[in-house]
Order: C-alpha cells, then structure tokens, then sequence
C-alpha cells in the first residue's frame, strides 16, 4: 500500500503549440483535482502550463530541475529541487513517479517515457506516442479514469 | 527573491546515536516550525528523526531515495521520490537544497557537505565537521537563528 | 579538430536473437578495423557481440555499467568503469559519445537514442528504429562509410 | 581476479601550487609505469600535471568530464568521456577507479574521497587528508608500493 502521497510526472514539449497547452493545463488541473502531486522538469512549455493548471485546481507542484538554480522554475512551481545534473534529471523525473502522464514533445519527453517503461512505471499516453507497453488515453477524461485506477491499486 | 518554498536539506548518518537522534528531531521540529520543506536522503538514521520532527511540528517532508521504490521511505515520508542513482542521488539532496543542516555522520554526510559547498549552499554545521566554509551552530536555538537570518535575505 | 581518441557507443538490446548477435559483432569489427575505441553499456547481448567483434579487430573496448563493480563486465571489455547510478548511466553512454551506433533494442536502446539526439550526436540507425534525426544505413557497409565521413570532419 | 586493465583515479584540485603541479606529475609517471589505466576528471590543475605525467610515461589516460564536449579535456587526455552531469560526475571518478590517489584538492576532491570509500575503494592519502579509512603514504615511492600491494591482490 503506498503511505506516501501519490506523485504524477507530466513529461512534455518545452517547446509547444497552443493546443498542447491547453492539454497539459487540462491535465495538470486533473492532478490537481485528484489531489495528487505534480510532479515535472519544472521548466517551460508542457511543464509550466501543467504546473499552471495543478495551482488552478488547489495542488501542490515539484519541478526537478536540471540546473543549479531555483529560478529557473516556471512561475507555477511550488517546490523547485535544483538538480545540477543536466537533462539527465529526466531519469528522475520518470523514476520519482507513481504515474507519468505523456504529453506531445521531442527526444527529452521520449527518452522520459523509455525510463518509465524501464523502471516499470505506468505511463498514460496522451501524445499519440504509441510505444509498447504505455496505456492509451483518448482524453483526459479517459486519462483520469485510467489514473483513478492505478491509484486505487496502489492504495490496496 | 527566492518565490518557490524554502526547502532544507537534513543530512547525516544513517546509523546513529539516541543522542544523535535526539538532536536530528529537534532539527526536524524546528523545520517545521519555520514551515519550510524538509527535504533528506529518505531512509533510516538522521533522516528518519529529522523527518519524525518534521511531521511532529506539523511540516511537510521529501526523501530522495537512492533505490527504485517508494516502500524504501521512512514512515515519516510524505513525498517520496526514488531516483535509481544509488549513492550518486546525495548530489541531488545538496544542491536541491535552499539551506543544509549537517548532524554528525560518515562518509555519505561528509560528501553532502562537500557537494552543498561546491554548489554553494550555506551549510550549519551540528555536527562538529569543522570543514572550512560551514556556518557553525554551538545547538538547535542557534541553528534556528541563523537559518531565519538566511531566510530573510532569500525572501528580500 | 578532434585531438582525443574517437570513440564509437553501440547501443542495442541486452537480450537479442542470433541475427542480431551477428549484426552486434560486425559492428564492433568495424569499428575495431577503424581504429576508434568502442563504448558500451558493457553487460550481454549486443554490447557483448559488439565488445567481442571489436577485440576480434584488435581494438579497445569500453563498458560502463550501471552497477558497482567490474566483475559486471562481459569478457571483451578491456576497462570496465562502473559508476553505480544503475540505468541513468545510459546518459552516459550517449553522451561520450563521437558518434552512436543503434542496434534493435528495447527501452533502454530508445533512451540512448534519445539522449544521443539531445546532446548532438550522430546516431546510424542499425535498427529500423526510424526516430527522426536518426542517420539510416542498410547495413555494416554503408555505417562504416558514413561513419568515415563522420570521422573526417572530426578531424577536420 | 580482475581481467579488466587496472584503472587507478587520481583526484585533485584544478587550481594547485607548482608544488603539488611536480607531485601529480609524478603520481602519472607511476601510474604509467605500472602500466595501469589513468583515470581523472579531465580538466586542469592536479588532472592535468597527473595525465601529462601519464603519457610521458607512456601510458593511457582517460578524462571524465562535467560537461558535453570532448574538447573541455585538458591536452594529455587519450580518451575524453563527456558526461554532461557536472560536478556529480565526481561520483563517477571514484566509483569507476580499482584504487584511487588523492592529492591536495578542495570540496570536489573531498567529495571524490567520500564517494571512493563509501564505494569500497583503496584511497592512497598522498594530500595530508587524513580521513580515516585513506591508506596514508608519505611520498610517491610508498604510494607505488601500496598500489603494487593492491593490484596484487585484484590479480589473484
């Protein structure tokens, strides 16, 4: 049974079109709903519009940085853990969740997602990724319900 | 102006005296108190008295776990974040941090104290290290001042 | 103007068919007969046949493994450098990289990859993998020669 | 029985005295001799006078680096790893090393020395550290016949 509180990593784009932002506020404020931790890279792009939504909906937010500095995180989060390691802080970002919930993105968003699926975290799709082994989500709406089970699992 | 929470880094050892353990939850206590995070290795040992402290004064706690799983946590863990680097995740818990409080401990401590330097954190020294560039504190009450003073210019 | 030695990254699957093995050792053959000094993740599958077709060519082998120790190492490395920080060393392993050949593989292939891409590599693709800024090559011959372009300009 | 080749880590500072610029020297020239692998963290000072010493010798050096490219390493580095981790690559140097020579240095070579010996390496305290646990030796005379002792016994 997992006492501690459930983390979600949202990997995404730093770079992103306005539909995906959307989408990562939407997620994020559907972490936030289910009073989870947001947990991401803490930068900008899908990081930063998810954090946004997760404060929106009363949530708490962490942003693994691959930096030395707190300042670099995006205006939304809470919690800035400066790591000093560069992008290598994606193998955190992945590993550190209960949950990851994939968003649009490149390499870095990518190479999160092999980590995940390396370290065997559950790993919603909502970027048409479509690597084996992720659990594909419609929506967010298809991805909460999806989340709400892995969670009551996790706390069985 | 740091905008994030203030986060402190507790470290130490992970097998130690009752007076030790004493010591460290007094630390955790006073973290509390200060309503900053406490961020620490996780497991057993310092870590876990500080972060006991911590709940006891009503705070929030954060262990970066060297292993894989979150059941590695001590029980007074409320965000757990598992890193698979092993050893290496000591780098993560110094430079994450806003403020480090060194309580006496082995090797693994004295390297924590070394990357917090090297990072550039301000680093009170509880544990008699005596490494040059540590802010010494005689106890817990002086720790407290000197870190609200620390505090004070992060938020100016 | 490159002035170190070029080194050469196989990445590929752990756990692979005989089709592959034979692939993995022509890699390292090649890359033995080029004179580069072959890097790898250093345990079985490809980065074994890779290791044993590049000592087959007279050439040096490199492995760095995920674990603790050097006994980790299959028998064609010549200096084994563990790193103890377990499947984040994958980072390592595309970035010291001069150039990255990509065997089929799992997750962990595709992280390399990816980190491969982010840090600026060039990646053949030996795998089908078919990931966007991948360099194709339809077989050993035509890597080799691209790599020998490759190599030019490093020296250039 | 160790197959690999001996690989021996030599920690420093990057900003040292002529003094400890001749001392380092020697220590390469040893390692040389011995025919064994040097390894360092790639840049200048104690890193650089120890590689120097090393090829003048004939030997091999190999350079972990903080950060993404090859040419930080200083000009006696035969292999350059990049690691693009930064300072947590200290982590790496000593992990990685069958037996480590610690010079005169700072917070990073202290950190190196921690990390060596939580992972159960010989640590040879050519640098007045005097951290219990380091294997003291006056002069490079009585490091070469520690390190003779030591690599006896990895070969038996």
């Amino acid at each position: 049974m997992r006492k501690q509180k459930i983390t979600i990593s949202v990997i995404g784009g730093s770079s992103i079109s306005s539909k995906v932002e959307g989408l990562a506020e939407s997620v994020g404020i559907m972490i936030g709903e289910l009073e989870c931790i947001l947990v991401c890279g803490g930068l900008g792009g899908a990081m930063e519009a998810a954090a946004k939504g997760a404060k929106k909906a009363g949530g708490t937010t962490i942003g693994i940085l691959p930096g030395k500095e707190k300042d670099d995180a995006n205006p939304y989060i809470d919690i800035a853990l400066p790591t000093s390691i560069g992008y290598a802080r994606n193998t955190i970002v992945a590993c550190s969740a209960d949950i990851v919930v994939a968003l649009p993105g490149s390499y870095g968003t990518n190479s999160e997602i092999c980590y995940a699926l390396v370290y065997g975290r559950p790993v919603i799709d909502l970027g048409n990724w479509d690597i084996e082994g992720m659990i594909p989500a419609k929506n967010v709406e298809e991805a909460k319900e999806r989340i709400k089970k892995i969670i009551k699992k996790l706390h069985a």
